[in-house]
């Protein structure tokens, strides 16, 4: 199976195991609802399939780690829940859906949020043993890594404190790398970690994951850019004097597109040694925008 | 070292390994500023220091098993940060001092509370070696499983549903089964995971845990009553009145106690095939308010 039907397939196998993880548990009704109302709502289930699609490469069978791969997008879920609390991004929609706290109420989108960041370190441990137990404590601390205050959750505080201010490009890329770059990371190192790859090997994907990331973050804030002009008739000026701190407002467009082509190849380069990694080069044009 | 003794040096042990935990990482200061302001506001440790005693009992060197205890205390630290926000309690105080959202803003104690549960998972793994990855993956399991949906979570998703509605016994266990008890069990289940205790060990420990778990919640809501009679000269039956869901509600002041008091003998019987638990003893002795 080639690009993309292989991560359309895995985007499935994802789907249908994490309804199944929430729903086998014994938890209260509503709780089990709001958690698989978000998990349910959509999204490209980017981060489990790059898990994966890795763990493939690297030769083992997907399906041994669809548990941890469905442990990262969980990570992701939650994060999008605590996201659009009111006293975060105050967001009332979610993919063209009521937000879960809209759904819900705040109280049990709170609570649904910390139930998904829980369940995904539990999930992360349910794998089979043809992976070995200091794999599996591996993932969970580049899980943890990844997602806490080292990471995400700490690039989530960098996004506070630069609300309406101007920053630096250097703080942008800091405040990118844990609130983006360092969960794509996080895909591929628990990948390596659970086929038990060697540093050589790991090097090699979390460069290309570091790459894509940056790649994937820029390109979004161009697509805003550009989003807007076409959609709305807005002059790209207009969108850079809004104070919002993005890639093209610091570099310009045309700088941004050229970054995001040289991460690209970057990223495509660094895979060169594992040999056959042609579904992962084609995600990497697929997030550059270069192929749909 | 005799009781108390040795819980004080246990919670001396975790404070002081807490705020080195979060004070080495690399994150934004004002997260972890308001991480440790939340963990270093006081409290029993009343969950880290059964960890650590029974992992002594069991054979082991508390100091091996200090990282993990650290984890079981964040994720007590994190549910009372949750707990606080407006959306939930919107309780201003925490233990006489203003709450973290107070304290630092709804959006950064929310960040707090996700960063400090996240990071239980990750201090459950450093553990040193003489302690097996298997023992390790059944630590953050267990860690896991008593936190989330079918545990602490869910209980306060069930106490949320029970606002203002009068419940029965067998609910209000349910409810407290998930918030109060399904952590404490967890202290002494993962002591036994890291110290690779038998299953009839595991039973026992598991026992008295329960039962103590089950005694603490009751006589917390006799305090309460008797607490509210001593102090505000209320009347014991407008407490019942308030249409709060307590154990005294529903069987009395006298029965509550006599209940205290046969978990308390039951929880101390079943360690009776481990040994020497004079500490473990005197803990349930205190908790049931027969001691200081």
């Amino acid at each position: 199976m080639g690009f993309p039907a292989v991560f359309t397939d895995y985007a499935r196998m994802v789907e249908q195991r994490l309804e199944q993880l929430v729903s086998d548990r014994d938890a209260p009704e509503i709780l089990k609802q709001a958690m698989l109302y978000s998990l349910t709502a959509g999204g490209k289930r980017l981060r489990p399939a790059m898990l994966l699609e890795f763990y493939r490469v690297l030769g083992g069978d997907p399906a041994d780690a669809l548990s941890a791969a469905c442990g990262i997008e969980m990570v992701h879920t939650y994060s999008l829940i605590h996201d659009d609390l009111p006293c975060m991004d105050n967001d009332d929609l979610r993919r063209g859906k009521p937000a879960c706290h809209i759904a819900f109420g705040e109280d049990t989108a709170l609570l649904a949020g910390d139930a998904l960041l829980t369940l995904a370190f539990e999930v992360t441990t349910q794998v089979p043993s043809v992976i070995s137990p200091q794999a599996v404590v591996q993932a969970v601390r580049l899980l943890a890594g990844a997602a806490g205050m080292s990471g995400m959750v700490g690039g989530q505080v960098l996004d506070l404190q630069s609300e309406g201010k101007q920053i630096t490009l250097e703080q942008l890329q800091q405040l990118q790398e844990g609130k983006t770059v360092a969960m794509l990371r996080a895909a591929g190192q628990i990948a390596c970690a659970l086929a038990g790859a060697n540093a050589q090997v790991t090097d090699a994907v979390t460069a290309y994951c570091n790459c894509i990331g940056r790649a994937f973050q820029i390109r979004d804030d161009i697509l805003d850019v550009i989003g807007d002009t076409k959609t709305l008739g807005k002059p790209v000026q207009s969108d850079m004097q809004n104070q919002k701190n993005t890639y093209v407002r610091l570099l310009g467009v045309e700088q941004s597109e050229r970054l995001v082509d040289k991460l690209t190849e970057q990223a495509k380069g660094a895979l060169q040694p594992l040999g056959n990694c042609e579904n992962l080069n084609s995600l990497a044009d697929v997030l550059a925008g270069r192929m749909q």
